[in-house]
């Protein structure tokens, strides 16, 4: 398998590049019947566009999507849905040093080595710009899991760098989140975040920091045994998001500090309904979601790309120095906001599928 | 896809129960010519099997392989390689218990409802006996990129809950790792795990940790860029094994803390090869393997089983208390080590594979 | 993807050579409460297996199969189901001469050079002995089938050479098709056939033929668009067995003399249900099943194995001769027939899951 | 998975309706460092384009493609290549009838049936235009071919209903196939095809037919064994090919009419290269390619779009009749032969690549 391809039954094909013609994604395996416009999926790509405000990136692109297929009279057929986002702000600049010259923490040396060639102009395949690839198709699938289960997925900014959110996921008020451009939803801590990125965009240099994901109203049943469980697909894909570092699910690192006493999730009868009392396990027994709400993050690394000059290497290995210029993401911990969300709706959306094919068919 | 095989070109099927007649796994994929002999995998899954020391599981399986199929001669000829473990000790106990009521923070609720039935019998599907199966394909996938690669794969236990080895990842002296049964490398620190961890097992209480692995002599290309990222499949690997919550690779969730300023890991021309100053990255930039160290760690949760009585409900949903008895891991920390080693293993191989179906085809 | 897998929801790995310890199969994505025993399997074998009557090879193996996994008290559980049928007749034969020498119209020649190496013995992993894998997991996917929507496989001998039988698919008589060791529901045609079939084993010469199957009771949706149309994933599975060299569904390449007037099948209300007057679809349309029966044919050329002295080359590739001698099959297509009906059992359970995935997702 | 992608490691994904914005195709899977233009790929467009001669629809479409991605400066990168085809003859027609009927022997009513909504637009989803799609990445997948090992692919009708052409295979002079509108290289048949199809036209009736294909220069050891065999791949993707109904290779059915004595293609040495006396084979032996010229026939059934008046059903399922009118393609032979060679070019590459994962990795 190439690997610019997710999912099993639910699954999405990106393709693009960041200063190509466009960008864009299949998705194949959406159910029949779903009302779906190009506006259901513009709102979350809006989201993570660049240049939505002063803390992310000043490129400028509208990132308008349009459906190619798969979709009549607003509703899907069952068929392939093809999403294709132009790319617009193609600026005229010089490319041609970032051809010669391997920036540090870039994956300009990997796709040299790997490929021999590389589309340099803008990051090419290796640009987070095609993510919003990703956006696209997990709209739909987050549509798919709402209409037919009411789960709602809600990710938000947890820490950038050292400022940290004390809040527990089952407190934070979703409504908060999209109130500040950070997307922090503690609003004092939001403010001082906001402080810091605009600090370290002046200064040129950049932060990384930790984005948490809760998911509510997931049936008991998804994820499969042993190799594609729910926590293992969840990670795959958190991983594959551009800047990733790590991912935990529960009480993650912080749990090996516990003892079994102390971590174990009691289940509990709550008006009828097996819940646990506490959720160290993050939502998932056995690689299998267990009805409670599903908990992760996902650290997202300092973007390479600062206005420093560093060390490096050229094309022919001879030590050089990169000069870093121009416009810069100096964090992105709040685009990447909505990726996360994206992802894991993919995810999900394919394993209720998987789970769909076996549900009630021999009545044990 | 069911959920029980895993990877694409070099790709292990398990199945088994914990108390069948056996557990095996069978490897598609394996290249022909690779010198083979079921000796060659004991050495691994005598590292994992229970009842190897003081500190694991009293339970006692000798773990025997035998290579059904795919090696003639000893060697492989690039057909399935069935591996077949048979259960010896499966202890008449009385599981009838096991069957009505769900043990906390174990999979017996999820597989009850997901399937309606299950094998109750020491966990059936979901216990971690399986990954005697993953051992045992690993160390068919690490063999192969020993010999054609050289590749050393290392893991060991950095920490027991607050026990933390503060030995950088290149520091460690491999040599070490095997001279105590809980495989920390620091072998005073390693005393004192030891220590805990008995004192757990006497208290019925159970402890969790962190294992880290470092990979060395992995060619620059390996990974796959958007979702098949090298990062991307270890993390699953190892989110699939039992009792992990949580994967990190290079600076992980401690990276959050610096800014790009301090992560970028500069280039370097090191004797005329490509290094770069600082693994930040944990040997990978943008999904690919860059030829620098892989090193990632892994968070284990205390095991859920304990002797202690716990809050739980019913097959009906009904309060109970479960009363946790017999022998138990009071931390799968030594364990888990080779069965991390295999899942890299792995997946290295499987991208190996697929690296080398493009390799040199155009001369770019 | 290494090709010993096949299905995606219900997914066969089969493994295992000629010669080895022991041929086996594993299937992923069972459902769980199926009611299941090692004899409902063995059934099916019984009709493969070698040895039964006069008519086949005498190769004398009973072909007994073990259920190692996913079945607890007669029950599926949702889990691998590993099937093992130990090798028992592997005669002391010198297979020396054949590991330098390249048998006219086998694999031993493309084995060879694919590999490098390979299992001589009995053919290793190219023999049909493999097959038996097929029919084991085949017979599961067939009570799937069953229990889920009554569906019945009806597979037959229709021609051996040029006794070809000319009854049409709906006139057969399911019942006498097990009454001649031949397979043929046409009594008197089965006779000839047995009768040249035991002369071609006097003369060392084989022969080869077609088998039909007829599928009822497949309600209409199974099969996807473009790709996995229900046909191209029956075709791939019959190009699959081997020896075989042909597939058409429907009216095949004897519709190619048809007009469009008298080759389209008309829709017709038949006491409420939707059916067309005539079937040269074959029970598809468009890559999906119609209700209809599903009638395909499948060719099987002269097994190559005779007792003759034939050209061919050795290892070196000199010119040199191979004198056939021992036993052999002269004619597969009577152990064909249960073969055809476990791989159509797969390609149907696997596309039923997939089906159940999707229906009645969005009221539509 | 959804059915609308094609291959394992070169893989080829489907999107788009007969009459909506755009049909396209997206490509993983391509090696880096090929050269490539829209033009490589639309002079096989061409091939396959409506309204290209007088014996086939009078749709007229120029089947323009754009690369949307994937190539830099004329050269593959690696990445995705995505093909975008936009529609652009989407005839203002009154289709509305044609959502309440179904036409015989389209797939009107099982889309329908299986969605519960389709595209009735021309066919949507289930139109034969969606082949455009195949053709643009099998001209990619062929120049692959052709580049790396000098294949080549040639496809020509056979027959006509009952004009067939005795040439066999090997005696094809490629050069003249292109030399009429119907594409069989026999051009004195072709003359009376031409003839019998333009009568087709008139009485609005439709004619079926045969296309052969023959592959050169393919090495030895393409193709897995089992279920993955090159044979059952092509298998499949011919018979995913719409209006086809069978499938033969090498003697395929008529070889049921010889003996192993006749049948079996010995092994001789010609001027120090292995090959095989004759070719009953097909090129393939246990699934795998053997050097010699693949051979293959693939059945298409007269089209079931006819201008005459027909018994059907309608929504409800109520008899009804149907009126065909307007243009239709009386003979789909002619526009089948690119998609043919475009469909065995993607079999045939991705087999390349896999092969290309294990060859000359350890030294047996």
């Amino acid at each position: 398998m190439a690997g610019d391809s997710f999912g099993t039954l639910f699954r999405v094909t990106n393709w693009g590049e960041s200063h190509g013609k466009a960008i864009g994604a299949v998705v194949e395996g959406c159910p029949a019947g779903l009302k779906l416009s190009e506006e259901d999926i513009q709102v979350f790509l809006d989201r993570r566009r660049p240049g939505q405000s002063s803390i992310t990136t000043r490129r400028d692109e509208s990132d308008q999507v349009q459906i190619m297929s798969g979709v009549v009279n607003g509703m899907t057929t069952g068929t392939p849905i093809s999403l294709l986002i132009p790319n617009q702000d193609q600026r005229s600049k010089d490319y041609s040093e970032l051809g010669s010259i391997f920036r540090p923490s870039h994956a300009d040396y990997t796709y040299q080595k790997k490929y021999g060639i590389r589309d340099v102009a803008g990051g090419g395949r290796s640009s987070a710009r095609i993510t919003a690839g990703h956006v696209a198709a997990g709209a739909i699938a987050r549509k798919v899991l709402e209409q037919a289960l009411g789960t709602e997925i809600v990710a938000y900014v947890k820490s950038v760098q050292d400022l940290t959110m004390t809040l527990d996921s089952e407190a934070v008020d979703a409504s908060l989140i999209e109130q500040t451009p950070v997307r922090c939803p503690d609003l004092k801590l939001a403010e001082q975040m906001i402080a810091k990125i605009e600090q370290a965009r002046k200064s040129g240099d950049s932060l990384g920091g930790i984005v948490e994901c809760r998911i509510k109203s997931v049936p008991v049943g998804l994820g499969e045994p042993v190799f594609d469980k729910l926590e293992a697909d969840l990670a795959k894909s958190m991983l594959a998001i551009n800047a990733s570092k790590a991912f935990e699910i529960g009480s993650g690192f912080a749990g090996t500090l516990l003892s079994g006493t102390t971590h174990n999730d009691v289940f509990i009868n709550q008006d009828g309904e097996v819940k646990t009392r506490t959720n160290n396990s993050g939502g998932v027994l056995g690689g299998i979601s267990n009805g409670m709400p599903i908990v992760f993050r996902v650290a997202f690394k300092p973007t390479p790309t600062i206005i420093k000059e560093q060390e490096t290497v050229n094309l022919e290995g001879e030590a050089t120095v990169f000069h870093g210029r121009g416009r810069h993401d100096p964090c992105v911990l709040p685009r990447a906001v909505p990726i996360v969300e994206a992802m894991a709706a993919l995810v999900l959306c394919d394993h209720y599928l998987r789970f769909r094919a076996y549900k009630d068919l021999f009545n044990v």
